[in-house]
């Protein structure tokens, strides 16, 4: 089985780590990051690279590709490139998955049409003009289409996909391995849950940006 | 303010990435990759590589040390090149920190001595012979020195030291922006809510490796 984690310049780093360190230990499985060119692809603050070691076409036909999210996804939406290649390789994938705002890259890729899928909480509403019906939920399925919600659930992802995939048993030794117990030290990490002041500035940001 | 994550061959990337994607969010802070030498640095598995931008050489002094682990860390208990750059950063740091095994190169450079410390729950006792106090707690802070359990845990070391830093509004402001609002599949992230047979397979595995 081969999964294939998408880069480009401007993604998130954890986007692309988490279901990497969760989903990346199935067993037998080779995962591989892939881009339009190989070599170093720059995050989204610019100051982390991670190595792309194959080109798109190298691996026309993945078992499972992830696409992350970032700032960097806005160019991709309109990257014949990436979302021709994403079209093709969703034809025989088992798999096709999603973090935060890589989602709307699936759904610019006309992939999530008539499907429910999720997205960081500040785009959510940016589904819709794709045809998809956005949803709140922290990791979403529909049929084999998978989406997450914003950066740190890539990791929620990928342990729920990994159970799907190896079993239960398999995903629980993965997540005592990364000692996966997670215990923030605040409850903020949703809107709901997070200072409205909080909420209410991130939004008046997006909304002027 | 300058972080220095280090990189190192057969790393683990979550490590890494964790504490780069919530302490890395500083605001005006630099945050740098250094490693022996500069270019991509493999981690566990092989198929990851992430950039180190500058090597230990070119950035002698940063406010913040963070060390990741892996089963690569090993070799590096012995490195004399990056245990005496440990030792000459750590002098002037503000804090020195780890993830998972990395606080093992710390005490092997010995600047854990007689401290309390935490590291991958199947190396804890590892860190005796150093001097130094294991606890199964996830995140220690131990004067300027703050060490995390394994993997994942360096998400809440991250967080919890930019509270410390930033004050509590920022690190809720990264949290809510990361959308760290976890909701693993299963509760079996430690050695005491995992399956008893899974954890006794590891601890048998490590005993005879």
């Amino acid at each position: 089985m081969q999964i294939a984690i998408v880069l480009y310049d401007g993604f998130t780093a954890l986007d692309a780590v988490g279901p990497y360190e969760t989903l990346g230990r199935l067993p037998d499985a080779e995962t591989v990051f892939v881009a339009e060119r190989t070599g170093p692809v720059r995050n989204d603050t610019g100051n982390l690279a991670l190595t792309a070691d194959r080109t798109l076409t190298d691996v026309p036909s993945p078992d499972i590709v992830v696409v992350p999210g970032g700032p960097g996804q806005e160019s991709q939406m309109t990257n014949d490139t990436l979302l021709d290649w994403l079209r093709t390789a969703d034809a025989t994938t088992t798999w096709t998955t999603s973090v935060c705002t890589g989602s709307l890259i699936l759904a610019a890729a006309g992939l999530l049409r008539g499907r429910r899928a999720t997205s960081h909480w500040l785009t959510l509403e940016e589904l819709k003009p794709f045809g998809v019906e956005p949803t709140q939920e922290r990791v979403v399925f529909d049929g084999k289409y998978v989406t997450a919600a914003g950066v740190s659930s890539g990791i929620d992802m990928g342990l729920t996909l990994l159970g799907r995939i190896a079993g239960d048993e398999h995903a629980q030794a993965v997540q005592l391995m990364t000692e996966y117990d997670p215990q923030p030290p605040y409850d903020a990490g949703s809107p709901q849950k997070a200072p409205a002041h909080l909420v209410e500035m991130f939004r008046a940001q997006a909304a002027s940006a």
